[in-house]
């Protein structure tokens, strides 16, 4: 255990580099194995989870783009080198072996949006045992994070059916992970993020309404609404559950009349409120202002609000937290290496021998098997070899980073896309809230033995 | 709802400013207070939870210093005011005034590594409206992630009674939050962590052991253990569930002898392994070699563990998820403002009619009521001025801003001390793993009435 004084630095939300983002034993044995002349045994490393969370039936691929940006920061800079030297992490060649570092190893992976199941091979790293190793907790990080919520947020949009979902959660997690959650949220389908942050670095749309706050801090909800809708037009959302509904959507309707943009509801039973209030908003002439909740969305209240006037969600704590699931339990395993750093040398498939965590040795391949209609069938794994398919079928990994150059970058809107189109593949039973089993199987093909 | 293009940048990590750490309607809330010219009025809100996590019989505040830190950076800069401009979050005038921004409030606080209950003012917020709303989003999301790492880690400590705990999640949540979750999770008394940013930011002691990765680049068990024991030491911790454990052990203990420093178990019936290896190690005359056990632990497991011989506990997804409960479900409420910007002027208090969400208005004090013999006895909250106490009981809030100033920075290791020590003034009952109520009651004194 390397001993330091903790020190008064208390910081905040940035890091000139990700090396450090990193787990001390990855250092250590790169350490061990450079010594040992092992280090650069050509290698594969996979990225995968064993099983979906309990009772899902489907998983979607976030943060490819992210893990991607990460790597192209992998670098051991002058102050992450002095902090290992300090702390007596690695030993001298180590260091100087870290100060020359980059990746230059290939990457296959599920290109981001798209569908997963137990086993599927979403990242296939090959390399230096060293090169490869090193990235094991920052792509873990990234993708067990961002998938979890890609996962959640796809089962909430699948159950709002085409009304638009907000991300408003980024108060209810970690401040940066905030911005990843919205950004993932965005791949599975959500409309748009409260996050500013999100809008900036990853384009997704920002929206928002009001704070009760806001409505406390004026003399009357009526001087409220009014400063509102004089700075932001009549367009805006009012929140109208401070003081008495009925009152707060009379008052708003009353100052923006049938221009009013939405109201939100952020309490209360949720569908019996909505019914009035719109029944109300018709009656007052407002046919076209639209009702946005909020307060405590899952995908389950999210369906049980599908039969009312409901215009849009917004959800916060459920999808930041993975509802239920906050990660997704991905695992970076050795599956293959050679005996020499020949990347030309025969690969032996290796795999620890334990009881209750399987892992499959050997390196994977992967395609989606789809019917004559285009529906998903199977998730078929080849190991060893790409597994056969046929016209139907689609080939599951992707270039990402050839020879150390990324080349699987892509603007983040052809991720949500192919969310939207891998989804629609999925047997209709993959979209049940019920607690199920993976919507298809997943297929193993051994040419190894 | 403001519409950006997806663009290709996809980003890392890095953040030069907080200040987009913020939820979209924050800053059209202050845009229409400017306007209505509200903006300025002198306004308390606080940060604070209605109720613990489902079972919980305390809290423990986490995240201070990292807010202090994240209010330090909270300054719009160009490129943040570039983004906010060209997306029209906001107008121009709200622009130049966004632009000037630099808080000047009063906040006081519990420091950090106290413990919490339902309805404990964790941060009081006196400023303008307009300065103090602005920070709602990001004090929410320090808090919110950190206390929950944080209370979820006390409870496992306290289950270790002495054996040192270490954090070892990073790979399970998103890879900055991995960095705040190793810093609250020796708040709350864990020993190391394996997050090398979080030894380098925070100075939290890193350690690590090694992966089933290192044993499995190695031609045999033996070779990977030689290799290690040459670069790390005989001290070090060698991993021995790759094959079988105790052909392992053997192995190690005949490479490092009595000096093998420990060894890690990593699956199956922990406790029973323990037990084997133990007398395994004790006949081989290793009898200081430790072990030391991993494999989806939390506070449960580990009290299971109590009568095992083990001799450290690493713990990840249910640390950093917070075992359960990933977020305390804080909020920040405006809960009194004045008619003016006056400081002296009469503060009203104010709070949301709601149905299901209880505010209490007006500003709050709080004090931790202790019996004769330092025990913790209720949470007495003063609305509107502090509640009386005698010589055992303990005000709770501290100075952490003054007239924008930060005052309440302090070292780590002052918060880990304060947790141990506030923890320990807790009834018995808090400490038990049950499902619970709150270790003690919350009791309000009304002045305002």
């Amino acid at each position: 255990m390397t001993i330091t004084s903790p020190d008064p630095s208390w910081g905040p939300s940035q890091t000139p580099t990700t090396a450090l983002l990193t787990d001390h034993y990855e250092l250590t044995m790169l350490q061990a194995a450079l010594q040992a002349g092992t280090a650069d045994r050509h290698s594969v490393f996979e990225l995968f989870g064993r099983r979906l969370p309990e009772g899902r039936r489907y998983g979607v691929v976030a943060g490819v783009g992210r893990a991607l940006r990460a790597l192209e920061s992998f670098r051991f800079d002058d102050e992450a080198l002095a902090f290992l030297g300090s702390r007596q992490v690695v030993d001298r060649p180590t260091l100087d072996w870290l100060a020359d570092f980059r990746f230059k190893g290939n990457i296959w992976g599920y290109p981001e949006g798209e569908i997963y199941f137990p086993g599927s091979p979403l990242m296939v790293v090959e390399g230096s045992f060293a090169e490869a190793v090193l990235l094991e907790t920052v792509l873990l990080s990234i993708y067990n994070h961002d998938s979890a919520i890609a996962s959640a947020a796809s089962r909430m949009t699948a159950m709002a059916d085409g009304r638009p979902c907000i991300e408003m959660g980024s108060r209810r997690t970690q401040e940066l992970a905030a911005v990843a959650a919205a950004r993932a949220a965005y791949v599975a389908g959500f409309d748009a993020t409260s996050n500013l942050e999100a809008g900036r670095r990853f384009g997704v749309p920002t929206t928002g309404t009001a704070a009760h706050s806001f409505t406390l801090l004026f003399d009357s909800e009526r001087q409220a609404f009014q400063a509102q809708i004089d700075s932001l037009g009549t367009g805006t959302t009012l929140l109208v559950d401070t003081y008495d509904v009925a009152e707060a959507v009379r008052t708003g309707v009353e100052l923006a009349g049938g221009e009013l943009g939405a109201i939100r509801l952020d309490s209360g039973d949720l569908a019996e409120a909505a019914r009035r209030v719109r029944r109300q908003l018709d009656d007052l002439g407002a046919t076209e202002t639209k009702i946005i909740v909020t307060s405590d969305l899952d995908e389950w209240n999210i369906a049980a609000l599908s039969g009312a006037p409901v215009d849009g969600y917004g959800v916060g704590t459920a999808l930041v937290t993975g509802s239920g699931h906050p990660t997704c339990g991905f695992v970076y395993k050795l599956v293959a290496r050679a005996e020499s750093a020949d990347p030309s040398a025969p690969l032996f498939p290796v795999a620890k021998k334990s009881t209750n965590k399987l892992s499959i040795g050997g390196r994977k391949y992967a395609l989606r098997r789809l019917d004559a209609q285009g529906i998903a069938e199977a998730e078929v794994i080849g190991i060893g070899e790409p597994p056969n398919g046929d016209d139907n079928d689609r080939p599951l990994l992707v270039p990402l980073v050839t020879a150390g150059e990324i080349v699987g970058a892509e603007p983040l809107s052809v991720a949500r896309d192919r969310h939207r189109a891998t989804r629609a593949e999925l047997p209709l039973d993959a979209l049940k809230m019920s607690r199920g089993v993976p919507a298809i199987p997943t297929t193993y093909i051994d040419s190894d033995h």
